[in-house]
């Protein structure tokens, strides 16, 4: 006998679209939901809502923004590098460690032809315009090590003939406090092949 | 810098309170949250409330339901055994089994005193006069195998006293398909214990 209620059945649909949740966790996040207080389901349905409707892509770097510009795009107008990564949450990390001063831009995705995903899916135009608007001098490209991010990386290099830019990309290496033991054949390769001398 | 919206970040909060969901995975979930179309979004707002506002205790049972009456307590008016469980979702592998044709009782916890979980916190009162108002034949604990589940047990054989009512327990030992090289200590012992004759 099915014994879920209809209305538990829907919120575990719910929990089970997110990614990384298989039905079994969606049903005991929905199960939890039942034992938070009214009000707290309350908040959690408003802020669901609010995100959706608040956020959108900051129109100059199209990291999510809930204000008309990003604060990054606020507070350094006229910065002479621009950082490209694949989606908003890729900044995080730059942002946390502080080491870079310049702006963002966030292209959307990269050009995965297997996933219908084509240069025309990207904001690379947009990105183009900019650098040569503002006189970029550096372009730093933080896409990723897969084939995909390298494709996409030669598409922008194409796009950008005759553009006088520095173009660098971040390292590839063994990351902090890893054992050599467990650094895998390609990472491994990187990392010897871009060895520098003491 | 912190680039997060306001209304991200209360987002990534809601799931973070989620259990098994630490920050990483919670901001993982609400950016793809903003990836869904509105209507999408809208609709998981609605689930959660509806969930919340609609799903209550079965008043016979305490199993979650939405209508006046759980499923099973309907269907099986005049059962003469009742499984004992902890929470309401441990009615489902039952259920998914089809070998019990019987009606539930959820105590809604075991007792913990060290998380002040006491006897007057659980339906042990009302699964008592349950028993002795509709003749219960065999009472059958499926409380799980801690020290706890072993206490409200206990406490629940004592509360029972002079009620002339079958009690069972479910049997514990070697799980289908299991290695026995992997078997831990403990369900080993139980297994050894409770061998039976071929």
């Amino acid at each position: 006998m099915n014994i879920e209620p209809a209305s538990l059945e829907a919120l575990i649909g719910e929990f089970s679209s997110l990614p990384g949740i298989g039905h079994k966790t969606a049903r005991r996040l929905a199960y939890h939901v039942l034992s938070k207080s009214e009000s707290d389901v309350e908040r959690f349905s408003t802020n669901l809502l609010n995100a959706k409707n608040k956020v959108h892509p900051c129109p100059r770097c199209y990291a999510f923004t809930d204000e008309d510009l990003c604060p990054v795009c606020k507070a350094r107008q006229g910065a002479k590098s621009i950082c490209v990564v694949e989606k908003s949450s890729d900044i995080i990390p730059f942002e946390r460690s502080g080491i870079y001063k310049g702006t963002y831009f966030v292209l959307g995705g990269v050009i995965s032809p297997l996933d219908g995903i084509g240069p025309e899916h990207l904001h690379l135009p947009d990105l183009v315009q900019r650098i040569k608007d503002e006189n970029i001098e550096e372009l730093i490209l933080a896409l990723g090590s897969s084939p995909e991010a390298d494709s996409t990386a030669l598409m922008l290099d194409r796009m950008l003939a005759g553009v006088s830019v520095k173009r660098t990309r971040l390292a590839r290496g063994i990351p902090m406090g890893s054992d050599l033991e467990f650094v895998d054949e390609v990472t491994m390769l990187r990392a010897f092949e871009g060895r520098v001398s003491l």
